[in-house]
């Protein structure tokens, strides 16, 4: 054994010490590198902040404000009924009998039923999920797509669009590769793309979105961040978010031309990660997906950009996060590829049989002409018209601030407002080992309550400072949030540039 | 671009052919490595005559019975009433007013929900888990291993326990290792272990179980495995299945204290898959924990041998396999390597919660008290009773058949028997460059049916052959399927060994 005095903590029968097998020193380094600021640092700080609230102590708040993570269930929103209804029946299909549940809940649930094994939602389904419901997801992409061709073989059902992101990076990324593999992604971006490209020591290459434009996708910046990259290892996908996390922009049409087209000059592959696509707010923006602008560019595109774009029931109008439900649908894989690709998650099993339930409803919700879709026509438009005045009313009241700047939240559910740091309070920053916009969110943390996420951990440009809130709080509580935040804005410019109000 | 005219699919505008990006040439060699032979070309064949059958074909049998796979609720098992209705209750949390729900499921989904942010199972969780359910597994662990104490904090729940293994191994393996990492397992094992250290590009040390001392693990053999690994890598890590998968035994007090001595002494990380701990059948099998045995060897053992201990809802008595239920407990482990496990989970955010909800009443189910408790006991024996019913007709069926020999199945699901192949078949199938086993199996199952895993998918020794098949099915079609295994592998033999029935 190699002795470390910093790691030996055991004493061995025979008088030697005994070492740990797994320490930091022997950690594997992938795993080390990783970052993942949405549940970092400043969450933990939040959760014993929370505690030491619940164990009777003073703060000058009365509560945590989670607006970390885009957890719309947490903060109150509530559950699409008719999505549990048939949740519940596939669960417990003994409510098939109760005159409290509807018959559009119940054929839905016994057709779910009827692809699983023991027609039980206790039965592993085959491992790119149900049959019946990568048929549905088919069907519901074409529609949303006008009629572009959808091949239900090409659906795979995901536990959450990560588990698909993580799964498709796998094939696409070798550990060992000596040209190393880039991975082209947006600055800032959502951090499980960098946390994957480190855990795979992949070798992640930067575009940068324009925060001047609206953090919109400027086509000579890829073409730069290609260029650059190709200089030390060798590009090989491109990674997109639309709508945007963190940056809540949605990309025009003619940007998505520019990517596809250059992604077909480049060989390169292309993960577009669309999960946000029914979070679109602003009047003038609509979700064009990454497929229909493919096709409409052709069959020499169609047939031969190799594309996957990822969905989840995490977002959009109902929100599950907790189900883990969500699919990839793949475009132009090499066919020996996709067996591959069947082969990896087979080892893995199949995703959470509730969560494909929850993805199917989401596919195929109630039509105009069944008795349901009153109330579920009413709760989705309900969520959808809280999110699109909460986007209106975050931008209005950050940009209300003297030194908070934050673009329209087009779409997806986040704000990510530039502000500014006045030079001391960055110097403070560097002395305590951190950076500033860490700096500025611990402190608003510790006087708010309020838990949102440094721009640090998505990346930014140099010496540009932002945080990602989530704009998911009820109205009311995000009238609060924002009031505090501006607030604790002000005294912070002051205290660190020893101005007063006025000046500012 | 390198152009290869194989690969060349589609041709480009400018007249240049235009290559995939992802082809079996710049595939992840990692992935390419990785073999799942539960759901491998058998279980693919397997789907091929089911849709055959379906559409009309007609064979020699009227329906593939799938005997690949621990999927009980797939064979007809009924799920247990009171977890589904926990289940159902948190999905659903209207049906709290129903009473036609017991109590003793409403407070127990009550109180998951109050776990749950915004009490709903749609919230992600805590990328441990939630608190509550945590604390009810401690408290679980620590009633099982009779007053050995457990924390709560060392709980993790998992998505399902594949996924718990695959992380583990994460902190322990590094792609990147010049020192390449040992993981020593079981010959015959579960093939997940085997495709994550491929996957991982980690060291496969094999250590053979003792076929002819019901699959018993000889220390001895540990110890050979280890000194031969040493030579080429550095073995850090022990794998133990008990009860054993494909193997089906059961072991003893005395051998798992051997394999913590070693452990102990050679500085190796134990990881303890314990999926099986309900399914036991042998009456002079018991099945001891590795935590407990560990906590009897004394505190120079417990405090220090690293340990985790994994297990599921798939398996037991509750077979929920679709639910993604599991939970790892974690012993021993360097609090800073806590940190970054807890970094890595919360990149994947968190289990589905259903499934922490269906774990959560598998370790706390209707006590004795209850009015539950009646019809859940009943369940619960039902199903264990038929599973030790159909470990011992599945051991006599076999051991009948001439040139068949089965270990008695003491626990797990699955029999794994030694079948002679003869010489013949052996080369034939080495003509075809397949397996021998696996020609075996190919021929069951277009000859009857019935879809069984060659033993080569699990490992085992040189010029043996055997397959794994789950004890699942009805006892009245385990009836039926076991008659044709033995007519089938009479006719094999007489086939390739050109002998008569009484020759034989």
């Amino acid at each position: 054994f190699i002795l470390s005095a910093a790691n030996a903590s055991a004493g061995r029968l025979d008088g030697k010490m005994r070492e740990k097998t797994l320490t930091m020193d022997t950690l594997n380094p992938q795993v080390k590198a990783v970052e993942y600021a949405v549940r970092g640092p400043i969450v933990l700080k939040a959760g014993e902040i929370e505690r030491y609230l619940e164990e009777g102590g003073t703060k000058p708040f009365s509560e945590v404000i989670k607006a970390n993570i885009g957890d719309a269930h947490a903060m109150g929103q509530q559950p699409i009924t008719f999505l549990r209804q048939v949740v519940a029946l596939c669960t417990f299909p003994e409510l098939m009998d109760s005159p409290s549940f509807p018959e559009d809940a119940k054929w839905r649930a016994r057709r779910i039923l009827q692809g699983c094994g023991g027609h039980s939602l206790g039965s592993y389904s085959a491992s790119p999920g149900v049959e019946c419901i990568r048929k549905d997801i088919a069907a519901y992409i074409e529609q949303r797509d006008e009629g572009v061709p959808s091949d239900w073989e090409n659906i795979y059902l995901t536990t959450g669009a990560s588990d698909g992101i993580m799964t498709i990076l796998r094939l696409l990324v070798s550990g060992k590769d000596s040209s190393r593999t880039g991975v082209m992604i947006p600055i800032p971006q959502y951090p499980l793309y960098s946390a994957a490209i480190s855990e795979m020591d992949a070798v992640q290459v930067n575009y940068y979105l324009d925060e001047d434009n609206c953090w919109a996708l400027d086509i000579n910046e890829l073409h730069r961040a290609y260029q650059a990259a190709k200089q030390h290892c060798q590009p090989r996908v491109i990674c997109i978010i639309n709508p945007g996390n963190p940056t809540g922009q949605v990309q025009s049409k003619k940007c998505i031309e520019e990517v596809l087209h250059f992604a077909y000059e480049e060989n390169l592959f292309v993960m577009s990660d669309e999960v946000y696509q029914d979070n679109v707010y602003a009047p003038d923006c609509q979700f064009h997906s990454f497929k229909k602008v493919l096709y409409e560019m052709g069959p020499e595109y169609f047939s031969s950009v190799e594309l996957v774009s990822f969905h989840s029931t995490s977002k959009g109008y109902t929100g599950e996060c907790g189900f883990r439900g969500g699919y990839m649908e793949v475009i132009n894989m090499d066919p020996e590829v996709k067996a591959q690709l069947v082969k990896l998650l087979s080892v893995r099993l199949c995703p959470p049989l509730a969560g494909q339930a929850a993805m199917d409803v989401i596919v195929n919700p109630p039509q105009p002409e069944e008795h349901t879709f009153k109330q579920f026509h009413q709760e989705k438009s309900s969520v959808l018209g809280a999110l699109a005045e909460k986007a209106k009313l975050t931008e209005q009241i950050l940009n209300s601030v003297p030194g908070i700047k934050c673009n329209p939240v087009q779409g997806s559910m986040y704000a990510f407002p530039r502000i500014f740091i006045p030079p001391k309070a960055v110097e403070e920053a560097k002395a305590l080992g951190m950076q500033p916009d860490m700096l500025y969110c611990l402190r608003l943390l510790e006087e708010t309550g309020i838990c949102v996420v440094p721009g640090s951990g998505f990346g930014q440009k140099d010496r540009t400072y932002h945080f990602r809130m989530t704009i998911l709080p009820s109205i009311e509580k995000l009238n609060v949030l924002l009031g505090k935040v501006r607030d604790f804005h002000i005294s912070f410019l002051k205290e660190y540039s020893g101005l007063e109000w006025d000046e500012i």
